[in-house]
């Protein structure tokens, strides 16, 4: 056996250049940990010229040619996206390599693949940095409560949706300006669709959602829904029933056991100002996982970043590292359960429903008896009153996701209704 | 080999019974994530007779022959205390059995002999249940973290500690009153010592501090105070400087490299309402993590109960299945930094001092006086009024421990000082 266990880097930006730094400037401390010194074989870049912080005789253009090298152990892919990171990978775990990734984009489109090239060759491939930056989440889903029966994962997991959500929340400023501010600030890229319209986040949810359940959940599976609909009314209307507005990721568990099913969603959602996720700030990630036996868990810290994804990275590159001195590999993939995903039409959600109405005499009885015919009751009501014009405020029990949006349907052909101000779903309350 | 792997299971109290259950309800599931059924081989009791969740057969009241038995491939404890445990894990480590543990004082007295055991054994042993009960948080330091460097873990392990202190915020009462109601309540053991007196406590933070800093910790390296001389007046005084009283475990990593130390220590003390471990109620444990590149990270969940720490028993027990159908270990003990304890004089704390005094010219110069002449600078100052008397309530910046208990001594013994009203350590002010 050699004397060193070499690594091939794929990508060198925000995250690769920290890798970099921390596999240099903890060395000794990495050696000590592996029982055996972590060497960087090379690093994959596009532009040789802009990376003055690697040894120039490391940087190569040619990354098909590094992760199939012979004096490669282990392959770090932090590019991200789905090819050329897909072909390289497969190359790479076909040639032998253990694989650290954090794309979580090709994860959650393939991830079935990239587990069945790591079984056929006998390696790892180990992804804790593609979900909640920094938070070790994957690695208790997937060994910590290995003996137990996760029913439910909820969880702020995008930053830069928080990022636009909180300033919404704090100057009341519409969707557009926040996102200005959020691109000046450098919390959101020059295309932001990846997070703004959910992608991101129902990526981290396929992943979360199939460890969890032990299932194969890909991003098609995921009903996805981005917070470019959200508006000023929105915040303020979830300001009135002492909610704030965050996007979740939501896994669950639902139907007897023998038929169960699983549902998984990303959507804005109004949350009760005193629940802990209400007072996640930007750069924060925070998730909450319901076990049977465990109870209720939270992990929390910073969701994104480099030096905090390359913590997660560089975690997984001494578990891979140490495994491979061993000879053995960590736990593969779990997709024994092999489960049906619940269509949203059919998911349990409740409704936030502010409606403008005319302020006549039995536009309550109306709109209660819509909500009645598609069998969903309401919590609560409050109606304010103003000039010839009224708001009616409704919250709902729970109720099949698509009766609740039947109901509100209805409700925006009625004559008496103006607008509705603001529809929006309700997580997180009490009586859930 | 065999086509099951066969547990032996010392204990069936409050987590045992638990594990047992769990084992029968989730054996379809467990059996596919390990790749093997899991089955109960036997399980040790002191009174067979009391136990009938459990197939007669299966009981024994002789452990150590349970132990050392062909059939036997993974011991589990849930007895706790020193002995029999040790000899009984020695034995079965001996005989090439895994161990799955949940015994805190054991490993913090004397971890190291184990791991050399089950090192030279080629078998694991694992304790995911010893600390913080289902919150996975040691398999997070050991291997999430285990490419990053850990300065400090702060958090709350203790739920009958964290359950009297809050009765005594909660209602005024003094410690002897709500202890008594903790003891009516199941809250706190007939013999509440190992709780009150932070055993229970500093045994978890020997073990966190071990895992976080590469290092091996015992019970006697770590500074140890109960909350038995908490009172009431400390919670007033808490108060009154926006505070909370907890019973914290603080391990921190001081010093520059090179010259690095680790200090350990469990103590109340006083932190800011608004920290997030001030909201951390009753049978809950929360636990911060800082590292360098990570950031903060933060730990919630049920810290006790059997349920709770079953599922983290199970998960133990997956992975060590796992390990052993594979051939391989998980990763042992890593104690390479074998860092120095800092004395408890030497570490940088921060004291609340509320002092009676004479309400007569001079004192808070002389008191000021008392702290300057022990290099301790304050950096808050309260003098209240009343009568002939005044409170004079300081917050003091980070100093020497010795230094700030040197101080409170040579006030005391000032004649206008008529009575130390309360002394406590001040944690997780943002000055910190």
């Amino acid at each position: 056996m050699a004397d060193a266990l070499r690594v091939a880097l794929l990508g060198c930006g925000v995250v690769g250049s920290q890798v970099v730094r921390l596999m240099r400037e903890q060395a000794d401390d990495l050696a000590a940990r592996v029982g055996m010194p972590l060497e960087l074989a090379g690093v994959a870049v596009r532009r040789p010229n802009r990376h003055p912080e690697v040894d120039a005789g490391l940087l190569t253009t040619d990354a098909p040619e590094l992760v199939t090298r012979d004096d490669v152990d282990i392959v770090v892919e932090v590019v991200g996206g789905i090819e050329p990171a897909r072909s390289l990978l497969l190359s790479a775990l076909g040639h032998g390599k253990s694989v650290v990734t954090a794309n979580k984009a090709l994860l959650a489109e393939d991830g079935a693949t990239l587990h069945d090239a790591a079984a056929r060759a006998g390696v790892d491939i180990y992804y804790e940095a593609a979900v909640a930056g920094a938070i070790p989440l994957l690695r208790p889903l997937r060994e910590s409560l290995a003996g137990d029966r996760i029913t439910r994962v909820i969880g702020i997991v995008n930053g830069t949706t928080n990022f636009i959500l909180s300033r919404m929340d704090a100057t009341g400023a519409g969707f557009e300006e926040a996102l200005g501010e959020a691109t000046a600030l450098g919390y959101a890229e020059a295309d932001p669709t990846a997070d703004v319209d959910g992608f991101d986040a129902a990526a981290k949810a396929a992943i979360l959602a199939g460890l969890a359940f032990h299932t194969r959940v890909t991003l098609d599976d995921v009903h996805r829904e981005g917070i470019g609909n959200v508006t000023a009314a929105d915040i303020t209307s979830a300001k009135a029933i002492g909610c704030t507005v965050k996007l979740l990721a939501i896994c669950e568990r639902t139907g007897p056991p023998g038929s169960e099913q699983i549902a998984v969603r990303v959507h804005p959602a109004m949350i009760p100002a005193t629940h802990p996720l209400a007072g996640v700030g930007d750069a924060f990630n925070a998730v909450f996982v319901d076990a049977q036996a465990a109870g209720s868990l939270m992990f929390y810290g910073r969701g994104a970043g480099g030096a905090p994804t390359a913590s997660a990275v560089l975690g997984d590159l001494v578990a891979v590292a140490r495994n491979r001195i061993n000879g053995s590999r960590g736990s593969g993939e779990s997709a024994y359960a092999d489960l049906p995903v619940r269509p949203m039409g059919e998911v349990s959600t409740r409704y936030h429903v502010a409606l403008d109405v005319a302020d006549q005499p039995g536009v309550l009885a109306a709109v209660a008896g819509a909500f009645a015919e598609n069998g969903v009751s309401i919590q609560t009501v409050r109606q304010e009153g103003r000039d010839d014009a009224a708001t009616l405020v409704l919250v709902t029990h729970a109720a099949p996701d698509a009766a609740l949006s039947r109901t509100v349907r209805q409700l925006s052909t009625m004559a008496f209704v103006r607008h509705a101000a603001s529809v929006m779903r309700v997580e997180g309350m009490a009586s859930d």
